[in-house]
């Protein structure tokens, strides 16, 4: 099963070719992860899967997500939309402390025809804020995540 | 009568103090002046105002909207919200090919205390694409925008 | 006396318009400021006037600077440039806890005609990183900061 | 042989967890990458490897980059520095329109460990302007970069 979580693009996310820059895209798939596994503390804000959404985020809190590995590949420009892109997002694999997310993000729903702008994966350790070590994934975020695990993306552009 | 433009934070607006960065500011008011005066081409996207939306912002339009003097005053720092600010707009001027745009961006409707976060001002020129040159608000773009004309906002931190 | 910061753009300070961003210039005079009063840990740097960089700008410092107040007006769009711009930078009001700091952005020294592309001031709070509250500038900073003060600018397109 | 470009920072590039943001690492690398084969057409800019800086990357140029595909290993969080970042740059395959650039992002040279926080490799692929179709390296574009070409970086955090 898939998470679909809705990305609005700002103008400032276009760069001077008129297109989403490729740096960008890595701050949407970001918006994504945060949307779809931080839990939000505005009480009006629960857009997409709740249920899926069991780590704090907040300054301050127990565990910092860190990055050490991304990949994308970029299929096709993405213009300037006002209507949110459709990311897929699923979870690859979890290990340890280690959550591999993958994402395929589509143009808005109803657009025609449907193009996939792009592929990724992120693999992200969960650290404890405290020692700065990283911390195993816990029996209740895999209870949270797991509906959502999927077969990994298969890139196609590696050499 | 002002518009009400819901306006997404990012976790990527944040600076390494853990608040909306002063310059990130500048991109919130400027989604918010896109959404209100900018036609949109997503059938789906009618969210706000739709009767303002005057402007033709896509690649290739005859109008080019240069920004030609921004003044902000920060009333308090933006911590990260996942329910959209609140940017009240209206315009304060009219004239020439010349458009003061006043914001007041407050917390979500929600929010206890209402906290007013900042108040702002653009002036924008519109230029003609083809030629480079000021051209003057039209009598479509007037009509729309009067209803949402009102006082300009008087600046207290001014030396 | 005026200090001098070069400060390179980047590619993505651009926009879909191919000009530097509005949003973005605040972030170029965010820099300069950085380089002329943080103190620099790094060994080697010591590009620009040493003499005022006395601000403790690490995670962890006694003090954070807060923006207060700012105003910028653009004057001619500024295209992508490798040659770093020539930003011009003084004081203009130090009193209690407060700094006014003036800027003139210019197209690099060697370019001809040496473009003003934009003038803009900053209002500085210095405060308590662990009260929270503003603390007055030092003897010690104002000594600092003392031949740099200046006239203020004066803007010329409020309304 | 590698080239080194010495990229500097911005403050702005950190995120609320203080470290260089993982999306903003891209954006170090597209500016090591344009020093490195873009043209410049400011006189005294020749910091880097002018001999392969043949792609002219004007508005209105010939010839556009596309980025086809993006891998990073993040080792190390990225503090603030105030000394540029050594980027050493590589080319590991030239064939068609394609491009493939290596990196490895260092500490700066005068740091003690010389940290390496990063490794990445960025697919190009030149597009005509005119016609949007890909358009092979020309023989001009191969010989000034054949003698940056090395082995492929080896990426050990694949799944």
């Amino acid at each position: 099963m898939r998470l679909h979580v809705p990305i609005r693009l700002r103008w400032s996310d276009l760069d001077a070719y008129g297109h989403v820059n490729n740096a960008e895209m890595l701050r949407l798939l970001e918006e994504a992860r945060i949307e779809a596994f931080w839990v939000s503390h505005d009480a009006r804000d629960a857009a997409v899967g709740a249920s899926t959404a069991v780590i704090d985020g907040r300054p301050g809190a127990d565990t910092i997500t860190l990055i050490s590995r991304q990949e994308v590949e970029y299929l096709a420009p993405v213009p300037y939309l006002r209507a949110p892109l459709d990311v897929e997002l699923w979870i690859a694999n979890m290990s340890g402390a280690r959550l591999d997310v993958c994402y395929e993000v589509f143009a808005p729903p109803e657009s025609e025809p449907r193009t996939l702008f792009a592929r990724a994966s992120t693999t992200i350790v969960l650290v404890d804020a405290a020692s700065g070590r990283p911390r195993r994934i816990t029996d209740h975020e895999r209870a949270a995540w797991s509906p959502y695990q999927d077969e990994p993306l298969r890139f196609t552009r590696r050499t």
